[in-house]
């Protein structure tokens, strides 16, 4: 089996599309998970000429979602740019568009309400995923950001929103930070790999004491809480043979040269992570 | 059915036990939460008799646990000190006594085996608490302190933790600071109220931005994100009738005159919470 590391563009937040191309290139990567700013700001055919020119599988594209708001306008909105999300992703040839579902509407404290709608929405895209041959990648996220970014927080959760759809339109992440700590992980995991449901796996650490800014947490594999092994295992077990995709928010990896952080990530990916796949 | 608001004490942390009592006294509250820290510096029979002399209800001893440490001279000492509390729970009358159950010891990774233990020393502690009449109340906290102080997420996990044992014996708190996220909850409140588990409610929201120091984000009703309507409704609908403790960990809330503080808690819990009961 070849060397399943990508990059997700998001670690190295200060470069530019094509310089994320050419970062990955000088370390050998050949995956990159990109985000849609960067390529917007690069220009849609060209980015995906560039990814193709350099011989980049694209993991995932980052990302759709904010599925749940309660007003007519803002679901109109929220619907029209995951069509373009899903149009992009299709251009780029990503494996997965990474859906981010949406927290509580400003003052709105229902989260039934909102995963109803969240439900709800999925049946309007998931068409227009199948159509463009792209997948959905619904993903969890860790429950400290249930009202403002994710009303879905466990992969179980994840796998019964997917379940009304074909497996090749609507999977899940499985992310090492958002979901380490779900007691359920492993028979989850088992659930996602035999409904055939994993469409990103991502990895990061899950860093303590959780920075001032909650989003910013993510850190290095080994350099916080998660058992990579445990997880990691998990995964492998079910047959899963996809990327393994390296995405960390976090200011001091953000200040530090690209090429130092790309090394790094190599290396604990090389020592955490992919002796247990 | 009279007045069930509890002032956990935390809440009106710079205040000595006597100072709380005067204070509850003070605005018609009828139950406290007490922390043994406080108990510890006014002396136990010396609490016992002042709180029994105030006629206030005891609603939780906080706190035992920290259970999840894997040497034998530390699950020894945890061990020790759990039956000093279980002492402590009994001396005071407290209808339960709330166990933190601990993270992972230092440079350990192992959720599940960390899980394990916690399962183990149950099975010690339950029989020591059964002979001295005091109710374990096993607390699930928010899977942002799995790692460092609870290795238990979620109700239903508390509620499989208690499964063994005595309803009486051990039983637990829905804290709707840590589980208001739950995309089960509904359904394990429902299943806490049928298998009779539910030793304590206590009842803060989410603030958010989460606060700097993770643990100070709990906040007064109605200042985050928390569903206080549905909530109470599903633990109304339990049957449960027993104290509704608030409970703040909170610097403003800390820095603010302790009467204050007693009187925007009753005027929440008036509003948000007693409607639902």
């Amino acid at each position: 089996m070849g060397d399943r590391l990508s990059l997700n563009t998001a670690t190295t937040k200060p470069w530019t599309l094509p310089q994320a191309v050419e970062g990955a290139g000088r370390a050998g990567v050949t995956a990159v998970g990109v985000w849609r700013d960067r390529v917007a700001e690069h220009g849609l055919a060209e980015s995906a000429a560039l990814l193709r020119d350099a011989g980049l599988t694209v993991s995932s594209l980052c990302r759709g979602g904010f599925l749940t708001a309660s007003s007519p306008e803002a679901a109109a909105a929220a619907l029209a740019d995951n069509r373009a999300a899903i149009e992009e992703a299709a251009t780029l040839g990503a494996q997965a568009l990474v859906m981010v579902v949406g927290g509580l509407p400003e003052g709105d404290r229902d989260l039934v309400g909102a995963r109803a709608r969240v439900a709800e929405r999925l049946h309007d895209l998931a068409p227009v995923a199948a159509d463009h041959g792209v997948r959905l990648a619904l993903e969890p996220l860790h429950p400290m950001y249930v009202a403002d970014r994710a009303v879905i927080s466990t992969l179980a959760q994840a796998l019964d929103l997917a379940a009304p759809f074909d497996a090749a339109t609507v999977g899940v992440v499985v992310d090492t930070f958002h979901v380490f700590w779900d007691p359920d992980l492993c028979e989850s995991i088992a659930r996602a790999g035999r409904e055939d449901r994993i469409a990103s796996f991502q990895v990061c650490d899950f860093n303590l004491p959780i920075a001032t800014d909650a989003l910013l947490s993510r850190g290095y594999m080994g350099d916080g809480v998660v058992d990579f092994a445990a997880i990691t295992g998990w995964v492998a077990a079910t047959g899963y043979s996809g990327p393994v995709e390296v995405e960390i928010f976090n200011q001091d990896v953000w200040d530090t040269d690209g090429d130092t952080v790309v090394s790094r990530v190599r290396e604990r990916y090389d020592q955490l992570v992919a002796p247990h796949l």
